[in-house]
């Protein structure tokens, strides 16, 4: 089944949705994106997002085409449009079309809004039940990483490089401290059961899951800890997970090589999966 | 004049050289670039840029779809198409299109590749007598800047915070010491007359125009140092300039509203400017 996309106020099936190669997200990666999660056909955390959406098109001097009431609507018609049950919808707004020129185009200059769904069982993910295994790598990203860009080459680098190496993904190591994962939170709980979560700043991506599943922990009585952590702390973690949009909470039960824990998936980890679940799904819209 | 674009082996008006919106140049920053200049129809430098080509290519796993020959054909033929006498040609290919996805799409997927023209009097421009004014700003970008890729988010919003401060452009520091321009090389020449210019590394773009202006300095006798300098290096220069394509070389004449030397474009600046059109033009093919 063809997909139908939404590419600036128009519906297209998605071997017509094609934007100039002038677009600046094509030609200068000056371009954000969101990927909000779709579960009974509802948004997921959809008020994160929403919000997440403007701060990043807020700190690189870009306009949202659409009202808040205007984008909720887009993303409840592209779900209609493609019968989505379960997966997810991604976002892309870019400084839109111009000359090329590291100057930005004049102010009034349309940008490019374009949004596509990915179907995918969110539910039932076998890394959910196995785990994942993670490889250490550096983090050569650049410096406004709390900004969601498209500047995405690093991350499928290091995706890539993590594969060769034998694992599922990366988490990257900056300055002798885990910042986050190739595209999730990178989370531990410590032998004394304390959840560690490193400290929002440049370095790292405000997670939207992250946000909703420390609230989690913290209601379920889980102390929590704001603050970077090393690879050696990450190594000797009771259990270790990774939150993201369409993940949630998937368990990681190896480092480097190195098994987390038992080497299963750990209780509190699974818990938080659950009351993630069970939460969202009841508040999805 | 509407011009006549290269895209995958087609020849388009710009209003029809589209892309997919899974192009993963528009996802993800999944692409690479080169600039080649233009001067009396024939191309400047060019074994210099065609094997920086190369080299960005195979340190990202990408595949060239055209050979040396045929790609020196289209870049010919694309100055002929457009009756390009001075200005650019700017060529960019990324890793095709595919599903969104961090992983790289399987071996054989066709790249993207697009060329087009941009008209520009490389040799009489107002920088290079006038020369430039620099505000010095953090380098924030990734950890291969000797890969010409298209994430170029950064150097625009350092473009446009050197104007926001009165300056034409940026030079950006990391850890104490110049890297480069925002799109273009930093050079300075101390007050004994020594050129001195930032030593190949991952943190800076290995410049055609670069190697090819220090080759005609030795040349000429001029004493070159190839490390990294400081910003109060910069500032107590005796001149000061950049490289690049399109720029050849052009007078820096303030850094962060310090003047360089008297103000005025240094000799050996100037001297370097017209050794280098003078050869690469008789040298373009």
């Amino acid at each position: 089944m063809t997909r139908t996309l939404y590419l600036n106020g128009a519906w297209l099936p998605e071997s017509e949705a094609k934007v100039s190669v002038f677009d600046r997200g094509f030609l200068m990666a000056d371009g954000i994106y969101e990927v909000t999660c779709v579960l009974d056909g509802k948004l997921v955390d959809y008020a994160g997002h929403a919000a997440r959406l403007q701060r990043s098109a807020q700190e690189l001097g870009m306009a949202l085409p659409l009202t808040e009431a205007e984008l909720l609507e887009v993303h409840r018609e592209i779900v209609a449009r493609n019968a989505l049950d379960q997966g997810l919808i991604y976002l892309q707004l870019t400084r839109g079309v111009a000359e090329r020129d590291f100057v930005y185009p004049p102010a009034g200059t349309p940008p490019t809004l374009v949004m596509f769904t990915q179907a995918k069982n969110v539910l039932e993910n076998a890394a959910a039940e196995a785990g994942i295994r993670v490889a250490l790598l550096p983090d050569l990203r650049w410096g406004r990483r709390d900004i969601k860009t498209v500047q995405l080459l690093y991350p499928c680098m290091a995706k890539m490089e993590a594969k060769a190496r034998g694992a599922d993904d990366a988490w990257l190591v900056e300055d002798g401290f885990v910042t986050e994962g190739s595209a999730a939170t990178s989370h531990i709980v410590t032998a004394e059961g304390v959840l560690v979560t490193r400290d929002l700043s440049h370095a790292l991506l405000p997670g939207i899951t992250r946000a909703s599943v420390l609230e989690l922990a913290a209601a379920h009585g889980v102390r929590v800890e704001e603050r970077a952590f090393t690879p050696d702390e990450a190594r000797a973690a009771r259990e270790a997970f990774i939150t993201s949009a369409t993940n949630f909470v998937v368990p990681v039960v190896a480092i480097d090589g190195a098994t987390v824990g038992d080497g299963k998936p750990g209780a509190l980890t699974r818990d938080l999966r659950r009351f993630y679940i069970e939460t969202r799904r009841a508040s999805a819209i």
